[in-house]
């Protein structure tokens, strides 16, 4: 077996990259091979998403066709329109009507992280702004997706801010004890900094230091205001809805463990999971579960590292 | 200004602890000196809980009286109708209908953790088994309530595990730089062992050594199956209730940062906010809500570690 948190790519998983720099934002798409399975668990105070409410495990829709993870705050969610109607020509979706007739419908969950005011142009989104870039880079990054995607200030990290440092875009992924393997992506553009960290020994109980709230004072400016981390977990193990609402959940744990403060209100952290499994399991086996929650949450915390430290 | 987290407790709040060495179980009584301000967020796969939904801010009751964690998975919720009812002959709760016809209804969520296989006599749950336990251990635990309550193997957590190693209860507490004061207290039963360690430094990125799953052989028996982590997060600083769900929903990320995992599918982990203030305010500012989550959260990890690893 390999290291729990290594670089193999997840087969039939296809992530694609466009970058402005102009505006300093960006756009990464994820694309699973066929429809998957999907669920999401939305934990950051000021989230940006769309289509999140699909995924509930009592709604109608079983599978799921991309996901998109945006800069550009609100406006970058119209990324994720270009991706659907594109998918949509491809003949790929949920397949309503008969025949020739018939259209295809495809869900696309998608969430946004706020890089507004990084400096980069964003005229468009002023009175008589030019049209702004988000769907041109999601047309880019569904034509680049591929394995193994670069890492770094790229796609929707582009822009991206980590604290007091630049944010990044981070994947790592692990093999499974009970067979089958856990990819974890980010886009960290998190309010925390991010903390680098063997994981601890166990001995003594420790009284910590006593750190500045640097971050805080960030929020006097309305730049500090609004941040994000936004991730992917995906296996190829068979999962449910609900499992994979719960690998979901696990995996935030991943953000807790590398980056501080997370979860806060100007945070809209939001982690989303899939199976690139075509079969739809009657249920998940807790103890697979576990070890699935478990990884993904190791990775993501390697992956938030790789992202923003990049050493 | 004191160290993040020590040993200050916080005024007008009362924590009793009552155990039963016979059944190897406990129970916890969390009383706010006047109705408070209250939420909860579930993250564990298996809770056992009682009066949560009163918490969710879009419903009615904007105060409740009262907290109950226990031991004794289901039969542990009973110790929380005895401090309803406890609570309601000394005229606590809300008072409902006019004069000698009032009545008093105390609102008093309560979450239990697992701790029936644990080699402790629980003949209670089998046919014409006695008495159970957990109303007694209400009111002994009721009856005890103060400040600065004992930590390691009593009340709660007097039967729980944390891994492989024993459980226990135990709190830190922090100054807020906004002032102020956020408590934290936990009885921690866990699937995942608790891990000590220093903050972790800044640095390269690290590739994780390989670890053994120890935990999940264990769910093999009955026993690894069911665990949960039980917490509070309290301060004196004034919260709207939602305000308290994002308190409650940070404080989980100590719970990440000191037991791996957490929030599995064998755990019930829950964590209850509160404030003790007596005032309603209309919002709280989100600076100060990130200053509370994120020393919540770093009290809790200390929390943990100080109920568990007891140097």
């Amino acid at each position: 077996m390999s290291d729990p948190c290594g670089d193999a790519w997840l087969p039939s998983l296809a992530v694609g990259h466009a970058s402005c720099p102009t505006a300093r934002t960006g756009v990464t798409v994820i694309l699973p091979g066929e429809p998957a399975v999907m669920a999401v668990d939305v934990r950051g105070g000021g989230p940006g998403t769309r289509e999140t409410d699909a995924l509930d495990p009592a709604n109608l829709v079983e599978r799921a066709h991309a996901i998109v993870l945006a800069g550009g705050s609100v406006f970058g969610l119209a990324a994720a329109d270009e991706v659907a109607l594109l998918l949509a020509r491809q003949g790929r979706g949920l397949a309503l009507g008969e025949g020739a007739a018939a259209l295809h419908v495809p869900v696309v969950p998608a969430a946004i992280l706020f890089d507004l005011l990084n400096g980069g142009d964003k005229a468009f989104a002023r009175a008589d702004g030019p049209e702004p870039p988000y769907r041109r880079l999601a047309r880019a990054a569904l034509a680049a997706a591929g394995p193994s995607p670069a890492m770094g200030q790229v796609g929707a990290a582009y822009g991206a801010r980590a604290g007091s440092r630049p944010g990044g875009f981070g994947w790592a992924s692990a093999a499974l004890d009970e067979g089958g393997q856990v990819l974890a992506l980010v886009a960290v553009n998190s309010f925390g900094e991010v903390e680098a960290g063997e994981p601890p020994a166990t001995g003594a109980v420790p009284m910590p230091k006593r750190r500045p709230m640097a971050g805080l004072d960030r929020q006097d400016g309305a730049d500090g205001l609004a941040n994000t981390t936004l991730a992917v977990v995906a296996t190829d193990r068979p999962l449910t809805r609900a499992a994979a609402r719960r690998l979901a959940m696990m995996a935030h744990d991943g953000l807790a463990r590398s980056i501080r403060p997370i979860h806060t209100p100007f945070d809209g952290d939001t982690v989303f999971a899939l199976s690139v499994a075509t079969e739809t399991p009657p249920a998940v086996a807790p103890a697979l579960l576990a070890e699935l929650g478990t990884r993904a949450a190791d990775c993501l915390a390697i992956a938030v590292r790789r992202a923003v430290l990049r050493p």
